[in-house]
């Protein structure tokens, strides 16, 4: 059986990032940048004025000097003329440091009046001013390609003056769940049959990581209609299907997807909850087969869909992030499979986390699993761990799960 | 000056949260429920297998003991009668267990042609069944409201057969700029003017959080113009300005607001960066006045905005998610104002965090902001501490910053 590990690398060998497209700032949010962000302009432009209050000259700024103030000039409204020796321009913040001015007195440092400013703290040159550049230069490389653009980079971005960027497509998920027995909900469910929600959960979480989810008809338990359906995935970057990817005689989405010409990779993964999974590729679309247990669907999903995603979209595609956490509760020797334990965390007094794994880790119970914040993980073969040892553990929302 | 957490206190004690509007399914991750999800069915519907193998008596799940296979039932299609004692049905995961039976011998436990199946390995009454209801039961409460959904909600939602959800109608904030020296990217930028970051980055910021932004057009520093910007925001959950509020002359967004009837109620907050706040009323339209300066109108968007959007949408609405980190450098003694200082983070070789705060904090410096994958809270009035201290920090990309 391969590890997880083992799996994922081959898994992101596989995969290359979408192309590019150019999408507004207002868009960009997100999204994975492909071609750097050079500072097309120096921020600030200009000195500015770190503060409401007066431009002098720094000789000036001593106690008790009275100067005669020789104009005001708000942001975006510069002072013509210069500052010379005696004289003080009323400035607030940002506003352009005048000719001749080398000093800012905070107003609240000063007494005045509409003519004239007393010094009442001693200022020096260069006080409270931003030089020209502080926060960047014309042709600074600013933002680097393969960066999921936050917030912050989107301000960046407006700020050295780009209305548009070029970003990496967003991948395309298509999403084949089969089986005679699933209904969409709301729609009449066959005898023996069961709501489908892996389809549903597969779709939030890819929308979550960045991808564009398209949910295929459920395909019966029949392989040409599987191939059928698959076929309608060719302009998709990456098919997952859900259930089938096992050893029983129903298991019919390899027979229907090899039909198609499918290279399959098909593997056991040492790992708890959802050991079987397939991958390969149609052609040129890679396929990920994922188990039909909607809570080993979806760790699943965490662990190989997510970097996948990731990879596609532009980005490295890494395992999940993880940090530590004091279990509050034994945990049993492990066997040979990686366990990834559903739990719910708390904070402690001390501002450290500790986590609780549920008892049962049934993979049907997907109550349990939306009621978890995190997974811990357990290493293959694993001891006993006494209670208070500290673990590694995945939280799931900060995953799109 | 008010503290950081009573501001938040009072801003949020002015808030409510939108309406109800119901969301297919697939549109409701990320939303927050605004009704609780029950259960429309019993999952699973009937005992089911959790394996490939044999259905049998338990009675029967002896090793040597050869069963006749009197039918097939592939999940979706039960087996219509009954199994005897000397009798099997083959079952996959997910199939109905037919009546009569009660224990699951896993395929890989048997010897078995397409008549007879012989038990190599012992069972016992229940294995390999999953009983009706082990999941949930119809009529159990799912998910609450004022919860935000998650993708694994949307799968467990689904399971519970509902299509449609109830959620909170997304909050709508309108973002007014202020100043005659901003632009926005691509278009001309006016003697002594900078373009615009702020709209931008927060426009992202809310749309992270889950609010609606919308843009105003940028005001001039005129407060008939901003009066007319603002009424037009009237429709909005919210209305957040940048720059203005402060205490010069030009500070004319409180005066333009003021003349639209604010109920104004200005604070200066005991933190850095960032001390000037407003907030206030005009009508029913909740105001929040944020800083110019971009990093400070940033961090306080983090720490009253979020909390702002997330109580409208229906959430408690709390201060920011910290955790611990070590500090790789010394921190000097505080003043009496709340820090925030941006920093880097890494990953010790123990699993655990570390946190380096850049030198110079400027809240100007956007780039640096950027670059940050944090902020460390330092209290007010904080000693000295060494490196190596365990701070606690806020990641700023897991808070939509």
């Amino acid at each position: 059986m391969l590890s997880v590990d083992e799996a994922r690398t081959r898994i992101l060998a596989l995969l290359a990032s979408t192309g590019d497209e150019i999408v507004t700032l207002a868009d960009a949010a997100g999204r994975v940048l492909a071609a750097p962000v050079v500072a097309r302009l120096t921020q600030p432009p200009f000195d500015v004025s770190a503060m409401d209050g007066f431009a002098l000259r720094a000789d000036d700024a001593t106690i008790g000097t009275q100067l005669r103030i020789i104009g005001t000039a708000p942001a975006g409204h510069p002072f013509a003329g210069a500052v010379g020796p005696g004289e003080a321009v009323r400035l607030f913040t940002g506003s352009v440091v005048p000719a001749g001015a080398d000093c800012i007195v905070i107003q609240e440092d000063t007494e005045h009046t509409d003519t004239t400013v007393t010094i009442r703290d001693a200022g020096h040159r260069g006080k409270h001013v931003r030089g020209a550049g502080l926060d960047f230069t014309t042709g600074d490389t600013l933002l680097e390609p393969g960066r999921r653009l936050t917030a912050r980079d989107i301000g960046l971005a407006a700020a050295a003056n780009h209305p548009w960027l070029t970003v990496h497509r967003k991948p395309v998920i298509a999403i084949l769940a089969t089986g005679d027995e699933i209904a969409m909900p709301g729609e009449t469910i066959p005898p023996g049959g069961i709501v489908s929600s892996n389809s549903h959960a597969l779709a939030a979480f890819v929308r979550a990581n960045g991808g564009i989810p398209v949910i295929l008809p459920i395909a019966l338990d029949d392989r040409a209609t599987i191939a059928a359906a698959a076929r309608s995935a060719e302009h998709a970057d990456l098919l997952i299907t859900t259930g089938g990817a096992s050893v029983g005689t129903h298991d019919l989405v390899q027979a229907g997807l090899c039909d198609l010409g499918l290279d399959v990779d098909f593997w056991k993964i040492a790992m708890r909850p959802g050991k079987p999974l397939m991958f390969g590729r149609i052609g040129r679309l890679p396929v990920l087969g994922l188990p039909g247990n909607p809570v080993s669907a979806m760790i699943c999903a965490l662990l190989f869909a997510k970097p996948a995603i990731e990879r596609l979209s532009g980005l490295p595609g890494t395992a999940p992030r993880t940090e530590p956490a004091l279990c509050t509760t034994p945990l049993p020797a492990n066997d040979h499979r990686a366990d990834h334990l559903r739990a719910t965390i708390a904070r402690a007094d001390d501002g450290s986390w500790t986590v609780t794994p549920f008892g049962p880790q049934d993979s049907s119970m997907l109550r349990r699993l939306a009621r978890a914040d995190a997974v811990v993980l357990r290493a293959p073969d694993a001891p006993t761990a006494p209670a208070g040892t500290i673990v590694d553990i995945i939280r799931l929302t900060d995953c799109g799960l």
